[in-house]
Order: C-alpha cells, then structure tokens, then sequence
C-alpha cells in the first residue's frame, strides 16, 4: 500500500480550496517576507559569501526557509503563483550557493562556528535542519521535476552518509526529522544508501551510553549548553527522554519527551518498519500509538506541557495551559499517516484527520497571515495568534501541511483503493494491472456528510474500492449508481466495496453527521463533569463573541437540549454553526457569597463554532469543554 | 458585650463531652509523653540547668508545651485526670525553674544562643512562645486559681514591656499570638501595661522599614536566614506580606501571607479594637473578614497553599492540595470569636462553628491521638493523621481548643444574653442588675436542630434571649413555655426574646436542619460544575468505604435525587450518614479509549460522612465536592 502523491491529486473543495488558495496569496508570501525581514535567507546569502555580515537569529533557523520552500514547493503544483515563483528560484539558488565544497550546507555553522561541525549534534540541529532542506527538495523535484534543489539535498546526504553510520563515526540528530526526509529522498532517488542512514538514525538512537553524553565532554561545545535545559536531569544528568534517546525504539513503549520530536522520530520508525518489515519497530510503534492515545487533546493536539513542549503523564491533558504545539499536532499527521500505510487501519486516518481539522489547522488564522503556535483548549482572554515568532517553526509547517494535504486523501495498492479523507477533487492513478483510474469526489465536507464519488476506470476492472468509515460516524449510507447496498460491515474501518467497476460508476456515501457530547475519560482531572461538541471530525468550542451573556468555561448545556445545526456562510469564511441552549451561573446573585444553597441558572442560547476558526475575531474567552 | 468564660460553663453533650474526654483520656497524655519523648519538655529542664545535655528539635518547641499546659488547664475545669495532673504541675515546675533572673524565658536561647535573644524577632519566635507562656498562665490561673505560672508569665511580661515599645526598643513578633496573649494576661491581672503592650504590637506593625528588615543588617543573626526563604521576595528583599508586616493594621484589606499568623495578628487585633474602640483597626478588619470569605474553604480551612502555609487569591480554593492548617482554622475561630464580641453579628459565629465542627475539628482522629496538620478536601487516597510533627503546632492547638469550647457558647452584657452555640449543658453568670441566672441547654445538635434551653433566672427578671439562628438555617421555630411565638425577624442574625424571664422558662428552638447541596462561587475554579453537601453546621464528604463502587471525585449525585438522613450509633462513634443515588463512570466500558460519545452511567447508591469523620478507618480516597 502507498499514497497517492500530491502531484496525482487535485483537489478542488469548499472547505480546502480556499485554504490553499490563501495558502498560496497570502501565507507562502507572507513567510517569505518574514524570513527576509528576519535575516533568515540571507543568512545563506552571507553563508555564500555573496553579502556581507553576521549570521542572524536562532542557530536552526534555516530549517523555516527549508520548511518554506517545500511549502512553496507544494503550492507550484495546486496553486501556482507568479507573485512569489521567482523569488522561490532565488531563494533556492542563494540555499545552493551555501552548499560548502563538501556538501555541507547550514548557514549558522558556515559562519559561526566553522570549525566545530558535527561535535554537538545533540544540540546544535545540523542533522534536522539537513532533514527539512532533503523534504524541500524532494517536494521541489516532485512539483516541477527540477534537479537542482536535488543535487544540493543529495550532495549534503552523501557528506552525512560519508560521516556516520556503522564503521563511521556515531551520529544521530538531537532533533529528529532527518530519518523520515532521508526516506523521501531515498525514493525520490532510488538511492539506497539513504534508506539505510535513515534507519541507523532509528535504530541506532536510544543505545546508552549515547552519542550525546559523549559529546557533552568537549569543554568547548558549539553552542554551549545553557538554551537546552530539558536534556538534563535536575542533578545536571543527560535525560534521553526529552529528545526519545533513553531506549533504543524497539524498546520504546510511552511517548515522551518533547513532542515534535517524538512525533517525527515515530514517523520515520514507521517508514523503516514498512521499509524493513522490523516487526520489532512495529509493535513498538503500536505501543506508542496506544500510549499516545492517553495523552491526546480531542482536537488532535499533543504535548500539554510548555516545559518540555512536549509529553508529561497519560491523562494530564488541562485546557487553559494546553501547549499542543501546531508543529506537534502537524508530527501527529505524518506519524499517523504512516502508521495507517504501515497498517491499513482506519483508526489512524481518524487521528490524522482529527488534528487536521482541529489542532493543526487552528495554527493559522483564516487570513493565513497570523498563527498559534500553542493551541489551548481553553482561554481566558489572553491568548492571541502571532505573525511571527522566534523560534518560527509553526508558521511555515501549517504551510507545508496544507500544501501537501493532496497525499493524505488517497491509497492505492494493487487491487485496493483506499478514500481516507473525504475532500472534493479528483485522483489519477492506476489499479488492477496497470488500468488507469480516475476518482471523483464531491462533497461538502466537513460541513456535510455526503460524498459522491464517481469511480471512473479506462475500461472496466475488477478491486475494492475501501471507504473510510470515520470512527465519529456511528450511521452511513452507501449506493452505487442509486442503488443503496446492504453491506455495513467494515474492515479495519473502511467498507471495502469488492466489484467490477465500470466507467462513471458513481457511488454515494451518506455518512450521519450528527452533533455528538463528548465526555473524557474520568481520568482526565481537568474534563471531569465537562462535556464537548463535536459534528463530524470538527469539535466545536464557544467563544464570548457569539455569547456575549457569558459562555465560558462556567457554561453548563442543557442536558437534553436539542442543538440546531445552521450553515452560516458570512461568520468566519463560512462555518456550521452549533446552536443550542444553556445555564450559567449568575455572578451577580453571589455577591460576596462564596456558597450558596441554590444558586439560580440563567438560562440562554448558545452558539458554538469549530475549534479551528477561533480567535479569528479578536482574543477573546473560548472553551471547548464546558459543563 | 463579654463571652462567659469557660470557667462559668459546664458541657454535658452528647456529641461535645466524649470528644472533651477523649481530649482528657487520650489527646493530652499522648501529647505530654509526645513532648516529653522528642525533648520539648527536658529543653525546660536543661535551661533550668537541672539537667544536662543540648537543646533538642526546633527552636519554637517550647510553645508547644506551653500550649499543651493550656489545654490542660482547661481540662482540670471540665475533665479532670488524676493520671496527668501530677506531670502537668512538674511540667510548669520545669518551665518556672527555666526562667531567668530577670525573667527571660526561652529554652532555645538560654541554651543555644544565649548572647543573641531579641536579636531575630522576624524568624525567632521569641515572642511567639513567650505568647503561648501567657495564655498557659492565664488558662492555669483560671482553671485552678493557682499563681505560680502566672506569676513567670507577668515576669516575663514585664521584661518584654521593659525592652520593646514607645521610647524603648522597636520590636515586634515575627509569628504573632503574643497580642492576644497580652490582653488576656491585661484582663486577668488588671495590668493595663500588658495591654498597652498589646496595642503597641497590633499598631506598630506594618510601618516600614520594619524592624525585621533592620535585623537583617546584622552579619551573626541568631538562627540564620535558610529555612525563613518566605521572608524573602524573589529577589532577595525582606517580604512583609508573609507576616502581615507590609502596611499598618488599618490599611490592611486583603488576607496575605501565613495563615495562622493572619489569624492570631487578627484576633488580636480585634482585641484592642473592642478594648480601644479604634474605628480605623475595625474598619481594617471588616474589610479583612470580607476579604477572608474569599478565600474560605466550606469547612472553615483558610489559607490554601502549602508554599507559605498561607493566602493566596480570591477565590482559589484547591481541593486536593488545599493546605488549610488545622492552626490557620483554630486562629480563624480566635478571630471570629473576637469579631462577633466587637460587632454583636451572628455572621462571624456562623464562621466559628463552620470551622469548629468542620476543619477544625477533622484535625484530630476520633481515637484522639492521630493529627492533620493540612486538611484537603479530596484526596486520592495518601493523606493519613500522624501522632506527632517534627513542627508540632497542630496537636496541641486542637486540644485547647476543645478543653475551651465552654467559652464560646455564650456572650452576656447587662441586659442581654447570647446563645452562641447549640451545645448541651448549661452556664450561670448573672444579668439584669445582678440577678444570677442558669442557662441549661438539652440538644442532639449537630445531628439535630432541635434545643431545649431552661432559662433559670433566680428571680423574675427582664432581658433579652438573643438565640443565634445560624446562616445555614431557613426555617426555624421557637416556642416559649410549650407556646409557638410569632417573631420571625432575626437581628444580627439572633432572635431576640425579650421578656420578663421567670424561674424555669422553657425556650425550645427547632431549626431546620435540611442536607442543602452548596454550591462555591464560579470563580472557584476547581468546584465549577461541583456541589458539597452540607446538614446545619456539618459540610459532610464521600469516603471510599463507605461508597466501595467508586464514588470519589467523579461521583455525579442524582440531580434531583431525594436523601435519606440515618443517624448510625455504630458509625465513627456514632453520626447521621447522608444516604443518596449517584451516577459514575464505569471505568471498564472506557477501555483504551480516551474520548466517548455516550458514556454510560452506572447508578448507585452513595454514603456521606461529616468531613470532620474522614480518614478514621484508614487512608483512602475522599471527595467534599462531587459533580
């Protein structure tokens, strides 16, 4: 089983064209803009000797121009854009020139601390920012079949191979992401040796002592140590769990750590798995799935803590504090979306398209220009997207995200195609001994549940069409050519549909999208008594400026209350709204009273709106589960 | 007004007497052996120099004993106990031989750093114990008419009076008491210097620099400066808010700091507001008392965090780590006490008996020799009593609370009478231009509203009956001679019967003792969506033994479930059990799964207990406030 890349998909939706189309106008631009104001490209310009001065900004800073340009790189396929196309080349031109005569390229070291490559790896993200710049590359090369970008991805791979691995020199990332990019570049090239890097940086990470405390020796680290706190312990020990380099994977049973970095790392452990078969990997990766699944935010989000922007212990999910980083929940995806490949599971598309409804897709506001890079579930008025940050990675990672959404819709194997994601458009691949297929799909989701798909084969061929029954959807429809089938039994969560199809079959899917109270497990502390909505993959929450007699976090539902659905096309580019009614408290009955015996409710309407679409009218109060 | 002394007030009561003789029997011969085995009471001995050896424990260990003798003294009035009352005399024996000629009486110091007394008022505690001596003294010259400690402790005065005041040495208590202390040992010997002293102690305070910032300039204070960081802003400057040292007593509003210094600072204040009639410190305490129904617990704790063992903010009341010293509840009846005596309302006795029968009270075990220091209001199962603490204040402070209860239950002023507290047995004072009257009160409170109370004039007399009917109360009934009478209007929160009362008149009080489920204000976060149960003064919780199906804090009580109120003779030495139907979770149907969509809820019967009853069968879970 592989997905259909995005240069096979086309995706033409209400709900995602328009997110593209910002993404292209609005976002991809904009970032450009904030990487030249920041320094960030020129930095390679200085790298290249082509402009004069320091290095600025964050030492890994590169890795947001490489996350940008494969973002951009995406956009040249959907959604092209003359205003920024050449700007692109350029920017990639000034990466190129950076490259140094061996192939080793990142700008803060060239001119920092040339000397001191590679000695704090642990540290100093050379191998990441490698990662990102090997994903843009590939994207480049995928989108317009450019060579350039390439060479250069492919001359700093050979370098690092050259370095490390079995027989060479120990290595591995601190922060990972290379694994899962050198994976890319080995398909995208045929070239092994990639693949096999890529797993020893899985394999070879967790083996104590590590490369890291090895490093921590050098009385003249590159970089110093004070910024990186969280790799040590209190009394001052290396801590592995804060960048997953405590066990070796196959041992690894608890996400820990900082998210991001876990995400990714489980990722490409998930690639070496479907690459090698490593059965050991994959029941390692099956126990992190369901660990991760204690200590996941309804909306997708992962990594509670600020402290370690990463994990802390099964249940601790509290909302106002919530960091659920936008990079964490955008890991999620790709993790997931392995480990549906790995799999054929549907539970694993049903988290993937949880965070991207929710959690990732929250990490960018609806005029694309402004982002979160913490996504709490919860506010009491203080929180606020930004156009920019620092440490900047959020902002082009949504980018590349949304750019890149056409490959996580479909999967293809020899007689199976699998609709994961329910996104209007079109795919063009082939089935059942090389028949060129083309699958339709039009719908309104996320606002509907109904898809029409239309199964549109050369001639007619005989596979299985498997449709992705959504874990929300607890009642679905399906006909072919108007005729409604009895088949409800799924498998691995998809109704596979097993016939001989015929030109401009077309198959309709009515999946009930009812509103739903969730409630946590009871050992989530911070949701006990609360509730959420959710409709479909959307979880609604409710903000003071649809309630303005008070909404909040002291909102109680009514227990029975009917809930109207209502499509309100002027409020936040479009949404469906949930309408429905309440009590709160009245604070002015307490007075000074800290108790009372029967304090009145306030009865009133309430509305609530997707998660993804708050804070787009100001900051203001917002709580996703309420009582 | 005055309170009637316990001196004039006998306890026969079926919930208070076993308690009061547990008190006797148990509390405080495992507290003299307690002091007497961790070297608190041979510290005295040493100083007394009849005895060798160092001084052993915390420098602030006298004031236990001294506290202990307190609570034993009022226990010769009203459970005498042949088994102690030899070791008690020994033990104030010890302690009058410790004094020094010219009347310093400090174990610590005298041993350990005899050069440097009064050096460290902020951190030391000299006067802190010399406060505990005074009330020692005081309580022993009432209970036994004997002179020997009060005589030490007006020695001791008299030092104190001689070195610190106007014209003297600036100083003042770091923990303050000795306030309080000074005006009971003013009104029981008539020395108007001792309460002068005490108005110089309340005023003095809070005008910076104060003097403990003054004392930091000396290079070898005594005791050091580690274990007092609360002192101490963050960056090192002396913190006056810790010991309410940051303003004058009469631009205080806002309860801060360590919460049994508030409280003792506030009583005694409240002394010398009733004493002085300074409208300005009655004002400053109207508005702290205002303050503290902020941030009070619904069983009477106060001061929620164990960072400071003090305040914090409005409304943050945490359950789990609530701190609420069993000390910080008995210093907030000391302070009650004194503002009802300052302002005739019954809002203040409200308060008292909250925290009397509630968070007081659940300070001891029921066998009487097992403490709380904290008293949480949930708890997942690892809070236990212990029989002693290395800083022991709590044990005794429980005792003489309860060897003391007498004088609370009554106030008298020339014509009037106050019933204060519903509490069997009966008092003889006399009113009305000298007529000797008894008060004898027959009830099963708290486990019945109904009082029987015998008004037993010597001769007809004319007064006023002012029977409190307390805030939980909202019906009541009062009949006079078997006669209902009409007067419904409370003032102050008392019904006053003014009448000419005749030998043997018979009131008989019924109030309403509904279970009410309490609500906290919304702005308590952490009881959002919760509610407590309470029954007259009694706020009761959820034990797991009692409730073995699980009904901890994700308990939901039926919404309009009826209760049952059983009165159980066999329970925690007998108590009305609150019997309902709840609802939980079951926690299997939740499997791995994080997020449900419809729970279902398992009903079941639930037990609740009077909070003061938790942890005497053992450590588990408990829960005040449930959904």
């Amino acid at each position: 089983m592989k997905a259909i890349p995005f240069t096979a998909v086309t995706i033409d939706d209400r709900f995602w064209s328009p997110r593209q189309e910002t993404n292209s106008k609005e976002t991809i631009p904009h970032e450009l803009e904030q990487c030249r104001i920041t320094g960030r490209i020129s930095n390679f310009a200085k790298a290249a000797g082509s402009m004069e001065g320091n290095f600025e900004g964050i030492f890994f800073n590169d890795s947001d121009v490489h996350k940008l340009v494969e973002a951009a790189a995406y956009t040249l396929h959907s959604h092209p854009n003359p205003d920024w196309e050449d700007e692109l080349d350029e920017v990639i031109d000034t990466i190129a020139k950076s490259q140094q005569n061996d192939g080793y390229l990142n700008s803060y070291f060239t001119l920092v601390e040339p000397e001191k490559k590679w000695q704090n790896l642990g540290m100093m993200h050379e191998l990441y920012c490698a990662g990102h710049l090997f994903e843009a590359a590939v994207a480049h090369h995928q989108a317009t079949g450019k060579q350039n970008l390439l060479d250069v991805a492919c001359n700093f791979a050979d370098l690092i191979d050259n370095t490390f691995g079995e027989d060479k020199r120990d290595g591995l990332p601190g922060h990972q992401g290379i694994e899962l990019a050198l994976v890319k570049l080995a398909r995208v090239t045929g070239e092994n040796r990639y693949m096999s890097l890529a797993e020893y940086f899985v394999t070879k990470r967790g083996h104590r002592p590590t490369v890291f405390e090895q490093e921590l020796e050098n009385p003249d680290l590159p970089g110093g140590l004070g910024a990186y706190k969280h790799h040590y312990t209190r009394d001052e020990k290396y801590d592995g769990t804060y960048s997953q380099a405590h066990l070796p994977i196959q041992e690894q049973t608890e996400c820990v750590g900082h998210a991001v970095r876990a995400m990714y790392l489980y990722a490409g452990a998930a690639d070496i798995a479907a690459e090698t078969g490593d059965a050991e990997i994959t029941q390692a990766l099956d126990a992190l799935w369901q660990n991760v699944e204690k200590r996941l935010y309804i909306t997708g989000g992962v990594g509670p803590s600020g402290h370690n922007e990463g994990f802390t212990q099964d249940y601790e999910l509290p909302n106002f504090s919530a960091y659920a980083e936008t990079c964490a929940s955008i890991g999620l995806i790709f993790w997931a979306h392995r480990m549906f490949l790995l799999k054929g599971e549907s539970r694993f598309m049903d988290v993937l398209e949880t965070a991207l409804y929710n959690g990732a897709l929250s990490g960018v506001s609806l005029e694309g220009t402004d982002f979160f890079y913490q996504n709490p579930l919860a506010s009491r008025g203080g929180r606020q997207r930004n156009p920019w940050f620092g440490c900047a990675c959020c902002p082009p990672n949504i980018a590349r995200l949304l750019g890149s959404l056409g490959q996580y819709i479909y999967a293809i194997d020899d007689n199976d195609l699998w609709v994961n994601l329910y996104v209007g458009g079109n795919t063009e691949t082939t089935i059942a001994d090389d028949v060129s297929l083309r699958i339709t799909q039009d719908t309104d989701y996320p606002w509907s549940g109904d898809v029409k798909l239309t199964v549109n084969p050369e001639k007619s061929a005989k596979f299985n069409l498997n449709l992705r029954i959504p874990g929300w959807c607890k009642e679905f429809d399906v006909s072919i050519n108007g005729e409604t089938i009895n088949v409800k039994d799924t498998k691995n969560g998809y109704l596979s549909i097993g016939r001989t199809w015929q030109t401009n079959d077309s198959v309709e899917l009515k999946l009930d999208m009812s509103v739903d109270r969730i409630y946590a497990h009871p050992n989530v502390r911070d949701n006990l008594g609360r509730s959420a909505l959710r409709r479909g993959p959307l979880v609604y929450c409710f903000e003071d400026v649809d309630n303005p007699d008070g909404a909040f976090e002291t909102l109680t539902l009514a227990e029975n209350g009917k809930v109207e659905v209502v499509y309100d096309s002027e409020t936040l580019g479009g949404i469906t709204l949930i309408r429905g009614t309440g009590t709160i408290y009245d604070i002015k009955e307490w007075g000074n009273n800290l108790y009372l015996s029967e304090p009145s409710a306030k009865q009133l309407p309430v509305t609530a709106i997707p998660y993804y679409a708050w804070c787009n009218r100001g900051a203001g109060q917002m709580a996703v589960w309420v009582f």
